[in-house]
C-alpha cells in the first residue's frame, strides 16, 4: 500500500480550489489492525529519521497545523508524534495573543518558539491565523492589533503584504537549513457538526465543547475563502501546503506520517562520519574503560 | 546650528563609497559647554518624543549601531540615551553567538530581543555581523555555522541571499509599526589606533584592551569592503543607514541624537484622545477621590 503525497500537495504551481478539495478519500487501511500496524511501522522510521537529523545536527523540520475545530490537529500530533523521541520534537500551541505577544510584530511569538536545528517543531496553529482569523473577523485588525493606522487603512493590502511577508520569512528558513511544511486539515462542515456532537454527548468529552467554536462555525464559507487565498498565496516549492482529508482521521494521521518521513527523506543528512585518527582515539578511551571493569 | 542628517543617509537612491565618506566633518559646537547643553536639549526632546511613544503605543524604533572596535558604540549608546526614561529603552549588545543561538536561524537571537511597541530597542551590533564578520573569515561559515552544505556551497550567493532576506525582515517590521534605523559609526583606522593606545596608556581603560581587536585591525580593508557592500545592499527608504563621522565623538553624538528625533518625530502619533464621555467619567473619579482628602 502506498500513499502518493504528491495528490495533497499546493506548492504554487497549479491553482488551488477549496471546493474541489476533498474531504475524504478511499481509505488506505483495510481494518483498525492494518492501521495500527502500518502507524506503527512509519512511526518507527519517523523516530529513526528524527535521530539521524539530531546526530548530524544542520537540518530542522517545521510542521505547521491548520484547521477549524475539531478537525483534529491535536489528535493527529498525538498519534502520528507519539513513539517519537520526545527529547527531539518540540511541540507549541498557539492561543489567543497575550498582552506582550501584540506588543510586537506579528511574527515575533512564533519565532520565539521556532525549533533548533536536529529537532521537529510543530505548530499547533501558527502565524497563518494572521490571514485566518484575523481576516474573517476584521475588527481584529481595526480594533484589537496595535499597528499603527498608516499601515492598516487599506486591509486588502494588509492581507497581500502579510503573504509576501511570510513568504520571505519561509524562504528564510528554508536557506538557513529548516525545512517547513504546512498542514491544512480538511474537514467538512457536516463531519464537524458530527464531532460537536460526540463533545456533547460522550460525559468525558464535555470539557471540549466551546460556544465560541459553534460562533466561529456560522463564518464556515468565510473561512474557507480565506483558507483557499492563503494556501493559494504562499504555497511554495520550499514551504509547501498540504491539504489533507480530514474526515477520516485514522487516514489523515498515515497521511501526515507519510509526509513528514518524505520531508525528512529529502534533507541531505547522513550520521556524522568518523575518520581513521578518531577511530584510533576511540580504541585508547576504550582499552582505558576495559581496563577498569 | 542645524544638523542636516540627509548628508549621512544612505537609502540605496545613490551608491555609497567607502572611500569618499568622511570620519570627520566640521565641528557643530564651538566650545564643551555649548556642546553639553545642545546634547542635553537634544536628550529632552528624544524623551519627550519616547513619552509619547510609550503612551501612543503602537510604533516601536530599532536602532542598530555597527563599527569598528573602539569606534565608540557604547559611549554614543550611554551619551545619547542617557535622560531617557529607561523605562522605555531596551538595549542588547550581541557578543559571540552562543550554541543555543547557533542552533538557529541566524536572525533568531535578534528577533528574540526586538523592542514592543512603545519603546526604543537599541542592538549594540547585530544580525549585520552575519554580512561583516562572517564574511570577513570565511571559515566560520564553512566550519562553525552549522547551515547544511548544500546552502552554503556557494558564499557569494550566501550574502546576496542574506542581503534579501535582511531586507525582507526589515520591510516586515516596517510594515508592522517598526521603525528601523542603522548607524554605522565610521571611525578611521588611525584613530582607531589613537584609542587603542589610550587603553593601553591609561590604567582605568586597561580592561577594554583586547589582542582580538588587534587581529581583527589586521583585516581593516576587507572589513571597509563588507561595510561598504552591506550598506550598498541594505539601505533603503524604509531601513536607512546613516554613515556618521567618528573621529569625533562629540560630534557623532549630536548627529546620532538628530537621527533618533527625526525617526520619531516622522511617527505619525499623538498622546492618545479623551472624549467627552470618558472626561465626564474621569470628573466622577477626581470627585469620588476628593472626598478622601
Amino acid at each position: 500500500m502506498k500513499i502518493n503525497i504528491s495528490d495533497f500537495l499546493c506548492n504554487g504551481k497549479k491553482p488551488f480550489s477549496i471546493d474541489k478539495a476533498k474531504n475524504k478519500v478511499d481509505d488506505f487501511y483495510k481494518n483498525k489492525s492494518e492501521y495500527e500496524s502500518w502507524l506503527d511501522e512509519k512511526t518507527k522510521e519517523l523516530d529513526e529519521l528524527q535521530n539521524m537529523m539530531y546526530a548530524h545536527n544542520q537540518y530542522g523540520l517545521l510542521v505547521i497545523f491548520q484547521a477549524m475545530d475539531a478537525a483534529g490537529k491535536d489528535s493527529t500530533i498525538k498519534h502520528v508524534l507519539s513513539g517519537v523521541n520526545p527529547l527531539g520534537v518540540d511541540i507549541y500551541s498557539f492561543k489567543k495573543p497575550s498582552d506582550e505577544e501584540l506588543s510586537h510584530d506579528f511574527m515575533w511569538r512564533t519565532t520565539v518558539r521556532l525549533p533548533q536545528r536536529g529537532r521537529i517543531g510543530i505548530f499547533n496553529r501558527s502565524y497563518y491565523e494572521e490571514v485566518l482569523v484575523v481576516k474573517v473577523h476584521p475588527n481584529i485588525l481595526a480594533d484589537y492589533q496595535r499597528i499603527p493606522a498608516e499601515f492598516k487603512s487599506n486591509q486588502e493590502q494588509v492581507w497581500k503584504e502579510r503573504y509576501e511577508d511570510i513568504n520571505a520569512f519561509e524562504k528564510y528558513l528554508h536557506r538557513n537549513g529548516f525545512k517547513v511544511i504546512k498542514i491544512f486539515l480538511n474537514v467538512s462542515k457536516k463531519e464537524q457538526a458530527a464531532r460537536f456532537l460526540e463533545r456533547l454527548n460522550e460525559p468525558t468529552k464535555n470539557w471540549k465543547f466551546a460556544e465560541a467554536d459553534l460562533k466561529e462555525r456560522e463564518h464556515w464559507d468565510t473561512y474557507m475563502k480565506a483558507y483557499e487565498e492563503m494556501i493559494n498565496n504562499t504555497g511554495t516549492n520550499d514551504a509547501p501546503w498540504y491539504v489533507v482529508p480530514a474526515d477520516d482521521k485514522k487516514n489523515a494521521r498515515l497521511i501526515v506520517s507519510a509526509i513528514l518521513i518524505e520531508a525528512m527523506k529529502s534533507m541531505d543528512m547522513s550520521f556524522p562520519e568518523i575518520n581513521e585518527e578518531r577511530r584510533a582515539e576511540l580504541m585508547k578511551y576504550k582499552e582505558m574503560l576495559e581496563r577498569e571493569i
